[in-house]
């Protein structure tokens, strides 16, 4: 006799990548009982591509993961091989940390943080369909069946699913189903949904070949070594581990263009093989080759995928070429010629479900209770999976606690415009963060990410109590620093406004009010940039008070913007398959214009539209 | 246009567990140029079943294996996590280490040792089919194919395939192809070994469940420390990590033993799904429950996975029993009432190839050049792989350069009874190894495996130079020590006389002999021990002489058993299948007696049988 058992909790993540297991951590620490569910215990928090976290922009989200309390950043500190900040000599809305990880002991660390979480179990489950209802509101989900004929049962499913969606990977003509080398696919996942009523879209995204580092020329290769002093990506972490190991650059060539173009219809991109989009800001080296026909070389970043292991990953190459393509142009390569490949490239492509079906907090406007993270929604990305999955597992606990929504906004984090970008506009191409995509990006500097997000996360119970203390001392201390600064007299002027002055530093200013050397230097940053930048940040204050006083007219759900007769047939449908939740998230539609929002906006107020449309939002 | 590519190298070795990886890197040492294809580099070297290395005779192996130079030793002295002597009460024989791996750092190291190798390239691949030619002489192998359209050509290859080969996991009613969990299984190669003409038979193996180590109760359970002055594996090792981790003890009871009882009939096992032996000496909890019903609680071993995990292996409770009984089974043992299955146990059913179809440097009787080692000849364990791994890898590099083969003898290691078991009897269940096999286990000490095998190793190149400067230290140190104590006077009579007794311990003669206390303990060891046992191992030399007469009346390659005529029926159609290769080999098959050697000697030494058959040889 055979006894169908269930399972309940709170929350259930599918999933435990980098999205996945964010999320899980998140909900658990709002105390909500969660199971995060694996496959294979053994590829928890794997690095599947390039064994490295942050870079431009992407550095901020993971600054702000640590912020609100999430694992990535302790994770890569515990094991980083490289710290590197990058744009140092830009503005400090561009400096971007970023690390190589040894790729094993980041996969292990990250297993550990969440094996040790309280409220959070890590199950080896294979998950074979979800469970759903119908009531008078729609579906909703109920929890999800695995293997064995056991159910979950949960008022909540945050789905991360990466790449294994329906996943085919390609090297050349050989086509495999799998979503990662030696793993398989899942295909009863996908098949749901679409019975559920969501539309799934194909990408694609490439990994480049793994080399055997005893077989490189490193003399034929530039050093690049890490930074002098490192920086750590947690707010929390003291110590980074030592000694850094360099990377090193080498370049493509026009021999290797040409070998490329000349092989580009065994390309699946080119062959037609595959048809799905890939990453453009991420592209293959046929797509490189193509698209910037004009340019000589490119450069390549050979990275070390650890401390004891001689593999070497190629940033910068990544491809579908065939293998023996591939051996070819490892002979053109300044340093490679001798080249073993141990892993070769490959493309994958998956499924994955349009985020405009989501609401801003991550949840399926089709199914209650389903949430979406990470590449299942369009993404590409360790960095904007981790910030998704920590905000859809934050609100599905929230959700099951009837606790108001956690919502970061675009002039609160990256994490709130990632976010804002795929719910409000979509994606044709799998999206990554930039910081030209942040119009606040003054605002969302990596150095201030404890200040703009810890008290936030800190409220909903999101962080504990350490951190906030530790914040609240910086908090002080950057206060001192203030008061200090403001005291101070430099040629009878206020220090402050001598530091105003671009070409002025901290230091100089120190010489002249030495009570400032007391001042942490993380606290004495804040000091410089919040005076020194004070102009612009008042500005772009300005501007975000405008666009919240847009943010505060809701739009009720389910509205019928058919309703609204005067508006052109265009914004109706953008309207209607966007669902927007406030008239700036409207506003943020592309293709609704300042005269459709304030038609939108009169008709919510019940009244006569103003002559004048509102102004730039 | 797609260009076909033929990679060459002398040994191609297909599989990197415990096997493959010592195969791989015994042959590269030897000099040949060594491809080791696996199916996921991740998985190098992965610990499938229990974290823990060596144990009785499997940990004598181990030592084999270091004064070979293999890499077992290396890598569990750097990764420990526990150590214990077992047996250590008991005579010198019997002394076996044991250590607790954790058990994703063992996995990295090992693959580390292997990338570091020199001549052996570790490359990702997927076997789809073996090479094979056929000459006058037979078939031959000449390599093997991998997707993508590429060949690997050598005139060798071993193949490691583990649990792989047709591959079907069970857990209660629940079976899924796959060879580990999340992972796939090969069909191919069973399909081209069997077309060779090469017999495959079932076999299975289990694992147990991996418990959620924040669930147990420890306090119910008790403690099992590691030794307070722990012994590495490695000759060479000098310093073990530390600190050492504890182990944990807790009892199955009737409560247990009624449920597993009750669910038999869904014990794949006994509902007649799984016909295929398992491994008797590493039974399953079902099986022990059937066959030792009397036995009111079986022992189980709560050992850490590793440093930074919480998972817990329940050494001891190895099922295929279906997961809500494994759940209730939890429920009823002290400690574990609470505790949460984070992976649940399952057999696993796969092809093996019955070893007697090999020679005894493990090459294939069918098929010249192709070598087979670890679970497809039948053996379980990762030691009894290990040390199959690296005769196999040894002989197949030295069959590529023209060299005498390499084959350790009964008398000179465990490894030696190992495979003389294999190929000269077969085996009905999987095989592991136990010090009763060994009929000469005062000789294959674990403490004197270096001064049994390294100078052998040494002298075909196996070993470095670093190695054997190290031991040649350590036997001038005996040599000395043995002068020192025949010099030496205690109660007028010379010391070592006074240190046979059983009750006098080397302390008490080196408290006599002052000079003593300058010999290093291993060396002292050995001193005492061939002092202690001289009479034992002279009694057991005189045996292996005996033994050697008969090894060195060899029986010509494809002899005609039946063309003597007085020989049994039963005795010529054993001897027909083994082909043993020395007479000593055709005794110790099953079923031949001293009459039939004695026939069989007379024969190929063209002259009538003695009246008196040989003696017990």
């Amino acid at each position: 006799m055979k006894t169908s058992s269930v399972l309940h909790y709170d929350v259930i993540v599918i999933g435990a990548g980098h999205a996945g297991t964010e999320a899980a951590a998140a909900s658990a620490r709002l105390g909500a009982r969660t199971a995060l569910l694996t496959t294979n215990i053994d590829t928890v928090g794997q690095m599947s591509c390039n064994p490295a976290i942050g870079g431009v922009a992407k550095g901020q989200i993971v600054r702000e993961v640590d912020a609100l309390g999430g694992l990535m950043g302790k994770a890569i500190d515990a094991t980083g091989i490289q710290f590197r900040l990058l744009n140092c000599r830009k503005g400090p809305a561009m400096h971007s940390p970023r690390a190589q990880a040894d790729k094993k002991a980041y996969q292990n660390e990250i297993k550990w943080l969440v094996e040790s979480q309280p409220n959070l179990d890590l199950l080896q489950e294979t998950v074979e369909g979800l469970w759903t209802e119908q009531t008078s509101e729609g579906t909703r989900i109920r929890g999800v069946h695995v293997r064995g004929g056991v159910t979950y049962q949960a008022p909540t499913v945050v789905l991360t699913t990466g790449t294994f969606l329906k996943a085919i990977m390609h090297t050349g003509e050989e086509q495999v189903a799998g979503g990662r080398a030696g793993e398989g696919t899942t295909s009863g996942i996908s098949g749901a949904l679409r019975d559920l009523g969501l539309e799934l879209e194909r990408f694609k995204t490439g990994t480049p070949p793994r080399l055997n580092g005893r077989t490189i020329d490193w003399s034929q290769t530039e050093r690049q070594p890490g930074d002098d002093q490192p920086q750590p990506f947690s707010f929390l972490t003291d110590q980074l581990p030592t000694p850094q190991m360099d990377c090193f650059v080498t370049y493509t060539n026009e021999k290797v263009h040409d070998l490329i173009r000349a092989n580009l219809h065994r390309a699946p991109m080119y062959s037609g093989q595959i048809d799905s989009q890939g990453p453009r800001y991420c592209p293959s080296i046929e797509d490189k080759v193509v698209r910037f026909a004009d340019k000589d070389k490119h450069q390549l970043f050979l990275e070390p995928e650890g401390r004891r292991t001689h593999e070497i990953y190629v940033n910068g190459i990544s491809t579908s070429l065939p293998r023996d393509v591939q051996d070819q142009i490892m002979k053109q390569i300044p340093g490679l010629e001798n080249a073993q490949i141990m892993r070769y490239g490959y493309a994958v492509e998956y499924d994955f479900s349009p985020p405009t079906q989501l609401w801003p907090h991550l949840e399926s406007k089709k199914v209650a209770g389903l949430f979406l993270a990470g590449q299942i929604n369009g993404t590409t990305g360790y960095e904007e999976a981790a910030g998704q999955g920590l905000v859809a597992g934050a609100n599905a606990a929230l959700q099951v606690a009837g606790k108001p929504l956690f919502l970061p906004q675009r002039d609160e984090a990256y994490i709130g415009v990632l976010i804002d970008d795929l719910v409000t506009s979509g994606t044709d191409e799998p999206y990554r963060m930039f910081t030209s995509r942040a119009e606040y990006r003054l605002l969302l500097r990596q150095d201030n990410a404890d200040r703009r997000l810890t008290p936030m996360a800190h409220s909903i119970g999101l962080t504990d109590q350490p951190r906030m203390d530790r914040l609240n001392q910086k908090l002080s201390d950057i206060a001192r620093g203030m008061e200090l600064l403001q005291a101070g007299r430099i040629e009878k002027a206020p220090a402050d406004r001598y530091l105003k002055r671009p070409e002025v530093t901290w230091e100089q200013i120190v010489s002249h009010v030495p009570e400032l050397a007391t001042i942490p230097a993380e606290a004495a940053q804040q000091v410089e940039y919040d005076v020194k930048y004070a102009g612009y940040i008042v500005r772009q204050q300005e501007d975000v008070a405008k666009q919240h006083r847009l943010a505060e007219r809701k739009i009720p759900p389910a509205f019928d913007f058919e309703s609204i007769k005067p508006l052109r047939n265009e914004a109706k449908q953008k309207l209607a398959k966007v669902q927007p939740v406030t008239l700036a998230q409207a506003r943020r539609i592309s293709g609704i214009t300042p005269a459709d929002i304030a038609l939108l906006m009169a008709h919510l107020e019940n009244r006569k539209p103003k002559s004048k449309p509102v102004g730039d939002v």
